[in-house]
């Protein structure tokens, strides 16, 4: 793992212990796969980042100068997974924030998560439930614990994803990738109001694919979808085989689906994966 | 500022930046104020961290020598505030924890906020509400966006704090501190169930201040108190004067209850405060 950690723009050997992202999970993150040295969907990605601190109030590092830190970081890479945090930086005690505190910016460089099952995804409901909190809705902020007492929900390595629904028992996604279904000839996925991500993956699904649709989603309507999927930044989409209960043959939607995926971006045209202990939504 | 950081029991010089604390907020705190070299309510600071620690799977340090750290770091210090820190440690990038992976311990010594209004704090209502999410609820964990998204909302340095509801619109407390209310001669503080932090200095107010329970509070019922304090485990209790359009006189009944906190902790019988930018709850 290579990591570099910056105050504003100044390299920095150590985070600061006072960093609000740890005292209070106040920044925001983003993953990416890095393919051939370039960072797949940077201007999604850039955009989201920018948009999470503008929704949080943070200042946001220069874009020019992180796409220099990041390609540098990113060059020579085969295939690697890029890990970018930007918190409001250090600061005293207390919520009140240090005013023009510069924020904090860390790159991590990590491996690939190993293959996907060629099969399908085995996916299991997560009894933690997501709060309805509309100011934090989309935002891939740090304040992850429901995702974390969701994973701890299961150790069976055989078992990839855990699916989650919110306090009010509508289905929002998984613990680290959004979902679709396909129900009615159309791709439909949890709408992004009270919780939940908005994965770039997801982004360019509901852009690019042709009958692709944000809808209000209930268990019963995940388990009767002919057919279902995952996705995120740094797998791409990966069919789900298994559900509890249900199964489901490889569809031919997402096969073509998987294919459009990788004719426009080719760096998912590889075999891609679904770590089943990922955040990359 | 004087920090020690530990990984297990082992000072380390610098947070590892992969620490799940800053990742996900996955940890817990507590904030405490130390009175000649003594860190007070120590027994229900450790007590609640355990609890904590025990609702997030996170693996307790040992209590026995969390107490001599804490008990080297406060030798000497006449009155300062002891913030720690216990998160789920290092791992890898994803939700799922690293097995055995020992606990992240930050000891950070600062100063204590400066003093308290003599005629009671300046309140106001916040708009930033808090989700309901029972899992987390009376924890003191480390996501803590909504509070930091309603101390966002004033910079007027003469408002010393600011009182947030739930989503559903019942009454939880300030960012930074619990509040009881004076009601038909009783002193009313808001359950733990949804959301808010079990403070240290509520739960003594609770066991040990007679006509004092937990009750639902609308913002009518607050407003139309008899009185009205809040009350945190640095600054103790303290009056609440103005509330938007609502002014109280000092009562004599919060008179007497910071009489009695006093005797029952002599760190408290000295002049107390409470800081605008703080999160001792």
């Amino acid at each position: 793992m290579t990591t570099h950690i910056y105050c504003g723009d100044q390299r920095i050997d150590a985070l600061d212990p006072g960093d609000r992202g740890l005292a209070y999970g106040d920044g925001v993150f983003e993953t990416m796969l890095v393919h051939r040295g370039d960072a797949v969907w940077w201007s999604a990605h850039v955009a989201r980042l920018a948009l999470g601190c503008e929704r949080l109030g943070i200042r946001l590092p220069d874009v020019g100068w992180l796409r220099i830190e990041v390609d540098a970081m990113a060059a020579g890479c085969a295939r690697s997974v890029l890990k970018l945090i930007v918190t409001r930086g250090a600061g005293v005690r207390g919520y009140a924030a240090t005013p023009d505190a510069p924020p904090t910016t860390v790159l991590a460089l990590t491996g690939v998560p190993g293959p996907a099952p060629t099969d399908g995804l085995i996916v299991r409901w997560c009894d933690a439930a997501l709060a309805l909190q509309p100011r934090l809705a989309g935002v891939k902020h740090l304040n992850r614990l429901e995702q974390v007492l969701a994973r701890a929900e299961w150790s069976d390595a055989s078992v990839h994803e855990g699916l989650q629904c919110d306090t009010s028992g509508r289905v929002v996604g998984a613990t680290s990738a959004n979902l679709f279904v396909l129900r009615g000839g159309r791709w439909l996925t949890p709408a992004v109001v009270d919780c939940g991500i908005a994965g770039v993956c997801r982004a360019w699904m509901l852009s690019d694919v042709a009958n692709s649709a944000e809808a209000l989603l209930t268990r019963a309507d995940v388990e009767s979808a002919d057919a279902m999927i995952l996705c995120n930044s740094v797998r791409g989409i990966l069919p789900v085989a298994t559900l509890g209960e249900r199964r489901w043959s490889p569809h031919p939607r997402t096969i073509a689906l998987r294919q459009q995926l990788g004719e426009a971006e080719p760096a998912f045209a590889v075999a891609d994966t679904l770590h089943d202990a990922a955040e990359d939504a």
